[in-house]
């Protein structure tokens, strides 16, 4: 049995943006606050007839586009997201049904926030092993816009609709080592949709990932026998430019290591580390990335990938 | 490192039943209908102020109460549901927070109707066997009557609230061996919950599991190298009476080994099979048991266990 990891990485961002810089009036904001403390400069936005499942779709036809992979090969298709289509039946079906994948394809969602690519990442990789799969396709699309108040200035100059597509294959650029999981569920509310709004305590979620965080990539680094300094690129889940700032400094790391890339389009959950990760496949001088994913839960999830190809 | 499977299973059932012999006027239908169709004489409904994560812990306390299992010891808790408290958080991080599990245990939800427990055990089992995980927890809480429109015929008779909470453990009765997994992603639209409100094509989704089911049993009896007619117990997704019988006939097993065992309470989605199975876990004289679950998706999966304890 070869080894499975990420062969290739598809990404989508809908066209449409709003400009924070517009919006400085409405929330009292300045351009400190726009390009230091959020680093959210525009986030974009899903067109209203556009589903969870259309972005999914358009994800995984600019994967379709890099790999080459054809839809007969696929033998898993995993959706990471809390804004489905609908909450019955799953919204990888839904894609299953419209991509016309092999009725032999294992098809379910996970329900997780911003950890939700590494989690899924281990989930996805374990079942195909287990299973004895070649081919898995993991997408990560949870458009917030469907759940995000305009008027809410802790999320709406924050949050913008985006979806990767990770094709996980015996064939891989990277392989995923061990990782690190955790789980602070007494604080669920800190980022929760209630009667179909988000809320979300900025300043809880803050302080929860500067402090638990840089330990658990530690702790993930030491699972994995190397040392953070050894380390190539840190992909974290683009929260906000002070947070990720915030990770890096308390790790010790250089901000060159530490790429902060969503000034153009926003928080996109889960698919934040993906869409870094597009751009550190073609880069051969990167041989090791710590992700590290956190957020809804609260909940938070770490790993190493080792460039073998 | 061990070899992870079932070593025990924890089960609720709300009190409150609904009686079918009751609506027989309301739904033109009877005895017969009731009793040889869809073979449900009564629906559990879990109470108005009790949430899918109440299920969750109800099971769980009847599974601490069964095994012995230590709050400390627990790595994982996946909650399968598409009836989640909130769609955001997931409501395995309730569920965590409410028993206080440590802030080290493994936390997600996956979204999956009536194949949800086949595909949970295979996916949980390969997720803690990679990540070296020894306890962990895979817990089933659809409550149907959130999203049933008690007027609905289709529905309102088949449907009750249930929950299952199986423990996972390198201290296992039954080992699982290789699974098939089915999705026919185009029929999407048969088993759906639009606007919050259950619909299901009752004839679309019997015509798919009688057809399609038989012969994934069988597929799945060749991986594993067994012959159906040595398999001991058939347990089936009880989605009705008449498809549970159809689908034995098909297969040309006696119904003493399929059990049909929800005329008390209803179809409890993912729960059914962990509800059957908590019979079987004490009887030494089951050494091999077929599992295949069924339904929303479409989505399909079935695996088999063998006694090792």
């Amino acid at each position: 049995m070869s080894i499975l990891g990420i062969e290739n990485v598809g990404s989508y961002v809908p066209e449409t943006r709003i400009s924070n810089y517009e919006r400085k009036a409405q929330f009292a904001i300045d351009d400190h606050f726009i390009e230091e403390k959020i680093g959210v400069h525009r986030v974009s936005r899903k067109s209203p007839e556009e589903e969870t499942s259309d972005l999914c779709l358009s994800a995984y036809a600019d994967l379709e586009t890099r790999s080459g992979l054809r839809r007969e090969e696929v033998e898993a298709l995993v959706v990471v997201t809390q804004n489905p289509d609908y909450a019955i039946p799953h919204t990888s079906a839904l894609v299953h049904g419209r991509l016309g994948l092999p009725e032999s394809c294992a098809c379910f969602d996970i329900s997780l926030g911003c950890s939700g690519f590494v989690y899924g990442l281990s989930v996805v990789t374990a079942f195909m092993a287990a299973n004895g799969m070649k081919k898995g396709v993991l997408i990560t699309a949870d458009p917030y816009s469907k759940v995000v108040n305009p008027d809410d200035k802790n999320t709406a100059l924050l949050f913008g609709d985006a979806a990767g597509a990770t094709l996980i294959s015996t064939t891989p650029v990277f392989v995923p080592g061990r990782y690190t999981f955790g789980t602070m569920g007494s604080e669920f509310d800190k980022l929760i949709a209630r009667d179909g709004e988000l809320y979300m305590n900025g300043r809880a979620v803050f302080n929860f990932a500067a402090k638990t965080i840089p330990p658990d990539i530690e702790k993930m680094a030491r699972r994995n026998d190397i040392a953070i300094a050894d380390i190539d690129r840190f992909l974290l889940h683009q929260g906000s430019k002070i947070i990720v700032e915030t990770i890096a400094r308390k790790l010790g790391v250089p901000l060159s290591k530490v790429p902060f890339a969503i000034c153009g389009f926003g928080n996109s959950c889960a698919s934040t580390i993906p869409l870094l990760l597009q751009s550190e496949l073609a880069d051969p001088a990167v041989k090791t990335i710590a992700l590290s994913g956190f957020g809804v839960g609260l909940s938070w999830a770490s790993g190493l990938l080792r460039r073998v190809a």
